[in-house]
């Protein structure tokens, strides 16, 4: 992949824009591939009969099949208009989706036409060596080395965290297989201490021996139905996706082991009570599976802490011999992580200044020049290479069309522990790309999800240069709006409402409240925001006429403890009483996904048009009008 | 959807066709297509100030995003002509995979613009829609009733097999649940009759205790992590995919507990087997989780019989109180289904004297007049309606492009008792389709799959009019190379080589063996399919010149147990005792998946062409040149 700089790109080249200014190098470039695959059908064996003659042609079914298409694709294109969101604007922030990448959408669009399944090599001679190498890059990117490392292409995130606690599962089931059939590579250790065994000791055993014992260690291991509930807990932040209980369930760990984290104020895992918890559980010698940590959490957009988490492990590892495999959720975070990659080195960033001084360089963050990653942020992500898997999809923040999860790992055996093989689908021993079926949790994929981003990382390098001066416009964004947003005020039949902002966005995502001066009932405070967001949602009336989209979540003491409760009590002035009563609030949120709103200008001429929306969606609710 | 006879419909205009016949009529139509995607663009919030201005345009920055654009892609479009299979053409039968059907391919490339992700109705509201429908069709087309049937689309066959395993756990768990969270809904019953209580029997309880009661109920099923290890055996037949054993090891019932069942000499699960291994484990106390039935098994186009298998468990509950789950693995032979389907009434013919009527009356096996689908293969699929889930991907006979598998519920109860659900994916409370991603086991998926499966549905009617004279059109042509291929024989370097075909098809696969003839070396045997393949597959030199590809497999003792002894001893006069020395037997396979064979003139220049290829290969094979 080119790693050369790109200083020069302009980011508005890449993807359509609001009102398809790119729409003719669209339409031509795609107009131009169709004709190459029309070529490659046209010119294969031209000895062969056509399969369909011009006489064929003018058969009455043959023109009524044409019609009929015509007419379902009509039907189709009108339900697409009438009810799609318009993430194309800057006027939508509501969930996770935008403009993709034009180079991907024609890459999709085109190798979609070959029909290639990157399940097994042997329908996809092309594209499999395409998904091998977007495999590599992202296990890059994500912190991992070449040559140990290894990742693919999911249908999505939910399927990428899925697959990485069946590996978590069946790796931390692999000493105890081992001590059944091989003991003597474990002699002398005790059951917790081969419940505690680093993953690449135990991985390194597996590569010692011969594939007939592998075969037979593996029929040992927590696939055979055994042991599993006594692996132990899986621990997770409270600002989980429900992904994760779902992913527990399904691998037969279960819900009852899933172990939640209390967040701090700012919503990242707290790793006192980490510590404390896992040394709690060590007391009563309850294994850890592992732990997750969310890097681009769904409902804010912040990081937990993997440095810190690395470091317990350290920690506890030396003192208490205690080891649990750590997985990466970065779902929506993963590709954030190229605003920290240097274009020279294509390596982290080697110090923070660094960091901001190459940012500084590439004049990542568009208009807004007060932008600044936290170093707390810096630090999570560069310890990420310590991990063991990291899920991160190139459908959210990659900009790559629908379907593109992604997962890495950063040691590749892994997938032998947990693979599968075919004969059917294997190519007699030819030195072909890994058979991607007999690793993953799903099978068929399109090949045309490869290419789509293939071609992101070609144009946009994992790297400030490239696919970092997109996050920092988003963040410019971002901060646009809450520079914009924070302690608004409005005076509305007589009674004033200001904008209190949740946390300062890490990334690209604001949570908000509107408060009613004075107001100490906070069910009423939370009434407020689900009357604004009910004129502000999708279903609010015809979508293409809502002049501002944006979406909404509860917090609540079920899920997030006491996390809000210094919003809550402190920035809305509620008593611990109130809280304790009602126990949730309800936030306002925006995710500035649009690779436009850097442009200050643009982002004003939206902010203009957005006051006056607001003010009238007060008028409407305080005033019924 | 329209149910409206196609007798006219020519299937032909509905592919690009092998030498891109019909690529006029698609570059024009997605060109309108997307014209109409850019007009919903240009044309919302006229008042707005546009991202990118002609100003942007005349950058330096911004010519040379589009001119790496064009790079990138060229050098995509090289890769993907080098190495792509020519899938178009008659002379490509390896894998599953095909010409997919135009009007999905243009409605994929449309509704990719969009964007939308299904898994949450709040950012795919016109998709979702159409999603819902489509799940509708589907459950409708595989025998489930509208109303309590109820299906969606998933990344593939994989993904929907263990969605079904995992629904399968769960809904087994159910009884153990209630009795622990209200035991007086189960009085009397022993834990023996509670692991044997029939699905809907325990969902009608589940339906009648209120939400809370349901959540705690919930809280105690195998999502819990417990027990699990109690419901017992996971029951398939010999010729399952591996996605089986994987899908067992996911969902930790593991592998220990998948029992497998012999297949008869026609490659379907002996049902005398199976009834034998369930009173085996009755009396022993264990219970059966489900059984497995594989209709258009991956390596022999085979249907087990469903029939049978749902008789077995009437006959069994009513004489030992045994109760399995039933799942349909019909990934490939879902859509087949629609070969049985009256277009009158659209529901399954009545009779098979009905059937035959029918096909005749639609010409649906196109040139060749002798095709007949066997009885036992219609009363396999008539009895679909009886089991609880099947699979059934729309991009393998259904001719839409991936990802599109599908999986489809008898009792849409059933997902309630698995499901999560979040917070913010939620709207409020409105009356909006299903959310997905809590039923499903993934999570974000492409709404462009979805459109391609409608727009497939629309323009092929699930019936005998529309799909079933698709599906004749391959039985035909595999038909017409099976005609072609037996007992064809060879003469070179004075030795003679016939072809012996493993089985009769019974939908479009076709397997063989080359027999040298007095040849006695099963392995000597098997080294000839095995040199013939290597001239034969994928990697053979230049795909692109490669005048006929096909696919292989083997048959091993292991897998297959004595099912292939029949064939192996019986018509290729191999010694019982060779067949034991060396345990498997390897055969070549077409897949003929062509909607274009069913026309014999196109066979036959085909076969004239592929007569002289056998030859030439058989020469290099035997005098190396």
């Amino acid at each position: 992949m080119s790693t050369k700089p790109t200083k020069g790109v302009n980011l508005k080249s890449l993807f359509l824009g609001d009102r398809a200014q790119n729409g003719k190098f669209y339409k031509e470039t795609l107009a131009h591939m169709i004709d190459e695959h029309f070529a490659w059908r046209q010119n294969y064996m031209p000895q062969d009969k056509g399969a369909i003659s011009v006489r064929d042609q003018q058969d009455e079914g043959y023109k009524e099949g044409l019609v009929r298409t015509t007419e379902v694709l009509e039907e189709l294109s009108q339900l697409m208009r009438i009810k799609s969101v318009p993430f194309q604007s800057g006027r939508y922030q509501g969930h996770m989706i935008s403009e993709t990448l034009m180079p991907s959408l024609l890459a999709y669009s085109f190798s979609m036409l070959w029909n290639s399944n990157d399940c097994a090599f042997e329908c996809s001679p092309a594209s499999s060596v395409i998904e091998e190498q977007v495999g590599y890059e992202m296990a890059h990117m994500l912190g991992f080395t070449k040559g140990t490392g290894w990742g693919h292409i999911t249908s999505g995130g939910t399927a990428a965290n899925l697959e990485a606690i069946w590996y978590a599962r069946n790796v931390k089931s692999l000493p105890l297989a081992i001590a059944e059939v091989v003991p003597e590579y474990v002699k002398g250790k005790s059951e917790w201490e081969l419940y505690n065994m680093p993953v690449d000791e135990a991985l390194e055993i597996w590569s010692k021996v011969d594939q007939e014992t592998r075969d037979k260690i593996k029929s040992h291991t927590a696939r055979s139905g055994r042991n599993i509930q006594k692996l132990g807990k899986w621990i997770v932040p409270q600002t989980k996706h429900y992904s994760w209980p779902k992913g527990a369930d399904i691998v037969g760990i279960g819900t009852d082991n899933v172990v939640s984290i209390p967040v701090t104020e700012d919503y990242i895992m707290d790793v006192n009570e980490l510590e404390k918890k896992v040394r709690e559980f060590a007391a009563k010698k309850i294994p850890i599976i592992g732990v997750l940590a969310v890097v681009g959490t769904t409902e804010e957009g912040q990081a937990d802490p993997v440095d810190k988490i690395v470091a317990l492990r350290k920690k506890l590892y030396n003192e208490l011999g205690i080891y649990f495999y750590i997985h990466v959720d970065a779902a929506y975070g993963g590709y954030f992580r190229t605003i920290f990659i240097d274009p020279e080195t294509n390596d982290f960033a080697e110090s923070y200044e660094k960091m901001i001084e190459l940012q500084d360089e590439y004049n990542v963050f568009a208009d807004h020049k007060g932008c600044r990653i936290p170093e707390s942020v810096y630090n999570a992500y560069k310890a990420m290479g310590e991990v063991e898997s990291i899920t991160a999809d190139p459908h959210k923040i990659g900009y790559v069309p629908y379907p593109a999860g992604g997962i890495v790992l950063r040691n590749k055996t892994m997938r032998e522990v947990s693979g599968y093989l075919a004969t059917y689908v294997f190519g007699n021993g030819k030195n072909i790309p890994a058979l991607l079926g007999a690793y993953m949790v799903e099978g068929s994929k399109p090949g045309a999800a490869a290419a789509a981003v293939w071609a992101a990382h070609r144009v946009l390098p994992l790297n400030i240069s490239g696919y970092g001066k997109l996050m920092g416009a988003t963040v410019a964004g971002a901060n646009f709006l809450y520079d914009f947003l924070k302690d608004r005020t409005y005076i509305v039949g007589g009674k004033k409402y200001t904008f209190r902002m949740v946390y300062v966005p890490a990334t690209n995502m604001i949570d908000w409240v509107i408060y009613e001066e004075g107001q100490k009932d906070l069910a009423k405070i939370n009434e407020l925001q689900n009357k604004f967001y009910d004129l502000s949602c999708f279903s609010a009336g015809p979508l293409f006429f809502n002049e501002w989209i944006i979406t909404h979540t509860d917090f609540a003491f079920k899920d997030y403890g006491d996390s809000p409760k210094p919003f809550v009590c402190g920035d809305l002035g509620i008593s611990d009483a109130e809280w304790d009563r009602v126990g949730r609030v309800t936030v306002l949120r925006s995710t500035i996904m649009s690779p436009y709103l850097g442009d200050k200008k643009l982002f004003d001429s939206y902010a203009a048009s957005i006051d006056k929306v607001i003010e009238k969606r007060l008028q409407k609710i305080v005033l019924g009008k």
